[in-house]
This record gives C-alpha cells, sequence and structure tokens, in this order.
C-alpha cells in the first residue's frame, strides 16, 4: 500500500513573463487547473465562475432572451483600438443589442497555439475582462484548449452572449419600410483601415485606431427615445454595402443612400484612395445602421448625437419599394450607381 | 449613372464535391451567404435561424438558467463512433445536463481552415444537426470564420448551450458529503482509446468506439427518481481520476474508490496495457459520475442500468471525511494508492 502521489512534486508556478503555452495546459488536469487559477479565475471573478462547475447557473428577468456567437480570429492581436480580447467582448455584445436586448452574460471559449507567450495571453485575458467590465456583463463560463505549434495562430476566442429583450419591442431584419430613414452612427471603415495598417506587408502605415466599441448603452437611448426603431444591424464584415443589401434582402424593399451625408475620416479616404479600397466595405466594429420611421429620424439622429459613441451620427438615406431589393448610391457628383453585396475579400482576418 | 452591379456575375454555385473552402466564405459577403444559404441553414433549418439576424429571440420558461461553452478541436474530425460535428453537440449538452437542467439551444461557432474541403464540411455539418435533432435542441444561431491554411486544422467547432433547471435541485460540484455513493453510467476511456487508434503515427487499431452520446435524457430519469442527487460532472478530458480530484476538492471531502467495481471493455484493457496508459485518466464522451446519498445509491442504480445508455453503470466508490481531500483506489489487488489528478498530457486534442 501506498500513499503517494503519482506525481508528488507540486507544478511549478506558471511564469507570466517567460513562459508559453503547451500542450499539458489544454489536457484537463492539473497544468489545465494551474492556467485556469492564475490566469482566467482572477480576471475575470464573479459568483457564477465561482460556482466552480462546467456550466454556470443564474436567474435571468422574464421575458424575451436572446442568444449570440461569434468566433474572433483577428490578425494581429494587438492593434490600434483594441486587441482580439477587447473586440471578442464587443463584437458580441454588439450582436446582442442589435436585437434591442439587454446584454446580461458572456461565455467565452480560447483556443490556444502552442507556443503562445503567457504574457500575451494575460494581456488578452485582462482586455476581454476589462471590456466585459465596462460593458456591465460577466464572463460566466468559459472553456479552454491547446492545439499543436501550426494548428492554429495564438489565440482565436469565440464569445457568446445572451440578454433580455424589453417587451413591446420589434427589432429586426425584415422590419424595414418603405418610407423609413437610414441613419448610421458615425465613420465608417475605422476598423478595417487601422487593422490593414498593422498587416507588415503592406508597408502602410496610419494613426487610424479601430473603433471597436459596445454599442448596448448607445442602443438603450436610441429605445428610450425610439421605441418604433425597425432595425438595427452592425455593419462589421463586408462593410455598410453589405449589411444595407442583406436587409434590404430581408426586408424585401430597396434603399437610396446619399454618399456626401456618410460620414468618413480623412485618413480612412486617403488610405482607400491609396490602397484602391472602397470604404463602404471596410469592416466596422463600433458601428450601427439603424432604420426608423422617417416621422422618427430627427429625434433618433438628436439622441444619437448626445451619446459618445453616436456624436457623428447621420441620416444617410431613406428605404424605398424596389422588387429587386437594390441598394442605390448617389454620388458625391449627382451620379448614381448599385451598391452591391461584397464579392471576394477585401481583407482576411478582420475580426 | 449606371446601375450595373460592381460584380454582376452571378456567384457560381458550390461545388460540395470537390470544392473547398477559401479566405471569401470568411469576408462576410456574397460568398459567406452563399456558404450559409446552401450548406449550414438547410442543415439546421428551424424558426429561429429562419429570423435570418445575428442573434437568436426565443422565450424561455420561467427558472433558473445554465449556459456552457466548449471548444472542440479534436483530431482526427472523424473518428470511429463520431465525429467533431456530433462530439461538439454532445460534449456541451453535457456539460449543461450535469446542472440536471433540460437543453434548450446551441449556439455553433466554426473556424475553417482554408482548403478544407466542402464535402467534409458538409457532412460535419449533417452529423451536427442530426446529433442536435436527436437530442431535442435547436441550433438557433451561429457563425463562421475561415483563417489561411496553416493557421487553422480542418476545422474547430465552438457551440454553447443553454437550458433550464427545474425548481428544487441543487446538483454542483460542491455538494459531495462523507458517506455519499458514488456512481458512473458504464466503461471508462471508450472515447480516448478509441480517438488514439485513429492516430496513424502510432500503427495501432482497434474496434473500439467512440462513447460520444448525449447524456439529457439518462440524467432526467435519475432527477426523477432521485431528485436528491448531489453532484453530477462528464469525465472528459483528464478522465474519471481528475473528475474525482476535482469534485474532492470542491466540496473539502476525500474518496474511496474499488477498482474491482469500475466497469472496463476489454479492448481498453489491452490498449492501455500495450501502451502504458491508464483507462482512469482516459477521456470520456458519454459518462458521467453521480454522486448522492447511500441510502438512494442503489434506487439509483437501478434507474441508470434501465436507461440504455446506463447498462453498465456500477456503484465505484464512497465519499469519505479527508481533510486532505485525496481520492484513494482500493486495487484490484487489495492494495491502496492515491488517485492523483492528470499531470502532464495523455493525448492532445482529445476533443
Amino acid at each position: 500500500m501506498t500513499l503517494t502521489p503519482l506525481s508528488p512534486a507540486p507544478t511549478a508556478p506558471l511564469d507570466l513573463v517567460h513562459g508559453r503555452i503547451d500542450l499539458t495546459h489544454g489536457a484537463g488536469g492539473r497544468a489545465t487547473a494551474q492556467l485556469l487559477d492564475t490566469l482566467f479565475k482572477p480576471a475575470f471573478a464573479n459568483e457564477w465562475l465561482a460556482q466552480g462547475n462546467d456550466q454556470a447557473l443564474f436567474s435571468v428577468p422574464p421575458g424575451r432572451l436572446v442568444m449570440s456567437t461569434d468566433a474572433h480570429v483577428v490578425a494581429p492581436l494587438f492593434f490600434p483600438g483594441g486587441d482580439i480580447g477587447s473586440l471578442a467582448v464587443h463584437g458580441t455584445i454588439n450582436d446582442v443589442a442589435m436585437s434591442g436586448a439587454r446584454p446580461l452574460h458572456l461565455a467565452a471559449s480560447f483556443i490556444l497555439e502552442e507556443g503562445l507567450p503567457l504574457a500575451d495571453l494575460a494581456r488578452i485575458v485582462a482586455s476581454l475582462a476589462q471590456a466585459a467590465r465596462d460593458a456591465g456583463v460577466a464572463v460566466v463560463t468559459g472553456d479552454t484548449k491547446v492545439v499543436e505549434r501550426g494548428k492554429g495562430d495564438g489565440v482565436f476566442i469565440t464569445t457568446t452572449g445572451i440578454g433580455v429583450v424589453p417587451d413591446g419591442l420589434l427589432i429586426s431584419g425584415d422590419q424595414a419600410r418603405p418610407g423609413d430613414a437610414i441613419l448610421i452612427n458615425g465613420t465608417l471603415g475605422d476598423h478595417g483601415i487601422a487593422i490593414l495598417s498593422q498587416r507588415a506587408h503592406l508597408g502602410f502605415e496610419t494613426v487610424l485606431q479601430s473603433d471597436s466599441a459596445a454599442l448596448h448603452g448607445l442602443v438603450a437611448d436610441m429605445i428610450a427615445a425610439v421605441p418604433e426603431i425597425h432595425c438595427l444591424r452592425d455593419p462589421t464584415r463586408g462593410g455598410l454595402a453589405t449589411t444595407l443589401n442583406e436587409l434590404a434582402h430581408q426586408s424585401g424593399v430597396g434603399m437610396r443612400i446619399h454618399e456626401a451625408a456618410i460620414p468618413l475620416q480623412p485618413a480612412v479616404i486617403a488610405a482607400c484612395e491609396l490602397l484602391g479600397l472602397d470604404p463602404l466595405y471596410s469592416a466596422n466594429e463600433g458601428k450601427l445602421v439603424a432604420i426608423c420611421p422617417a416621422a422618427q429620424a430627427e429625434t433618433l439622429l438628436a439622441t444619437m448625437r448626445r451619446h459618445p459613441l453616436g456624436t457623428q451620427a447621420a441620416i444617410i438615406g431613406e428605404v424605398v419599394a424596389d422588387p429587386l431589393h437594390f441598394v442605390q448610391l448617389r454620388t458625391r457628383f449627382g451620379g448614381e450607381r448599385l451598391l452591391d453585396w461584397l464579392t471576394g475579400e477585401q481583407l482576411p482576418r478582420i475580426c
């Protein structure tokens, strides 16, 4: 009879300065527990994670729930205005908020590549936790897996959010009606061009920052002022042009957009001209398209402009009857062209 | 003025026989929409996905909710008894069910590697959808990203599940009490050894199949018979030994396990002897550990044995008072040894 543990030596403390992820961190045993206890749990500390189970248990207020999930694979992991951690919070919160819901909780799942510096992981986890705190949501449950070197790319993060939709709201992509006004909350293309500026092989730099932000506070103000909002959607991959086409298709309508009304930063215009890109197809991570009855458009605009994330909000066009569901752009020079869906790929791994 | 779309040619139909994933499928534009419309949406068809929004909206019955998430990175993608699609359903449903909850909905997020054959993806998506249907849950929302060749490994799938816990249950890893009985629902190590058999470089084959299965039906029967169940947990990565150590640690107790009472398939015993592995550390994907008051143990055992996923259920040990929280194994030969947490790595990417 022996009472000696199979491996009696305590595991050495994690070296958060020089250490790296290895395959034992994904094995589900002692090294995984150490990684969770040292690096993840302190960052996210909350009553649900403290339950210590493989699932979080909580009560929700009565009402309708929404659920949304997004994988985040952005490269590089750190970029001007954010990183994959904060982006993983903002991206999913925004998808939840675009139903009019108040976001409640997040689940976060990490796929780590062997060799990832623990210092990078700690920075990303801290950023994710801070973004969640700032947004007033808790990361209540999570998972961590490790893949061999060359089978991943540093870290991928999938976040899943749930939220509660207040009674009486009907905000959905199929609710746009001819005559409705189309609004956005600020400048377009900032995230896409900020990421592009970091891709070393493009030899291109800019002072531009990603617009990555959680929009649920802005949405709450908008709904309080104009509960009749018909559609909300965040123009991420594929940009404004693709989002408008999705909404036109889903609602069975057409749209007319006024190019001169679309706010753009000079740095985005310059970068797009240099590289032959179109800012209307460039990704955003802190922007939303809102569609509401024309009679409420000015009220909604004024509300948006009072919020820090809507100071440059604008009415950019209107919904029209069109059996072909075309999105037409009236250019600065008075011409008109179709604004089609994104075809092909502007830039891989933007989010 | 022109009304010609920027790319007027309709996209060619997806070639589900010879086609492969490319980066445009992750760009959020027309190719992404085509992939979703052709391959994903028909497989999962339900009223929530049909909403066509970036989030799913639904009502939930009153009560406490649980939420759980798991990234699945199993290699190979297809293995005896399942594939990454069915595993992604079973893994998350089981984590939800281990709280006593009835699983309601799943979110599924895919990270695809450029070059993945569409035929493989279609097979995986069909398997995931079938497993969800068999389990009575809907995949209500999802996401798809694409990474460059060599930055992923075919497909990774993160699933997030929510469920509703019936009133009156208190099932948690911290509820084990001295005197409680410890049960399992069948043979151990089947999943881990089945995966191992597929790793070509090991030159090892077996007739063994993964035990991958959704356990919520079994759990519902168990709760109906013995609502006083204290703990439920599925011994996945790290195997039974690690799960028992987690529960002992969380509840502040010790455990005594009887090796002779643990059901093992002969093929698992043979493989483990050949390879120097311990089946008590090998992963399972259709097994659960249940801890309940000793007075209810026989009732619980009989209930488990009546269910198809519990025909080989067994009482394998008991909870004891132990300030050191040791899990002790009484061996077949009458000796005793400590059953420690998994240290190191038996086999990477088991789930």
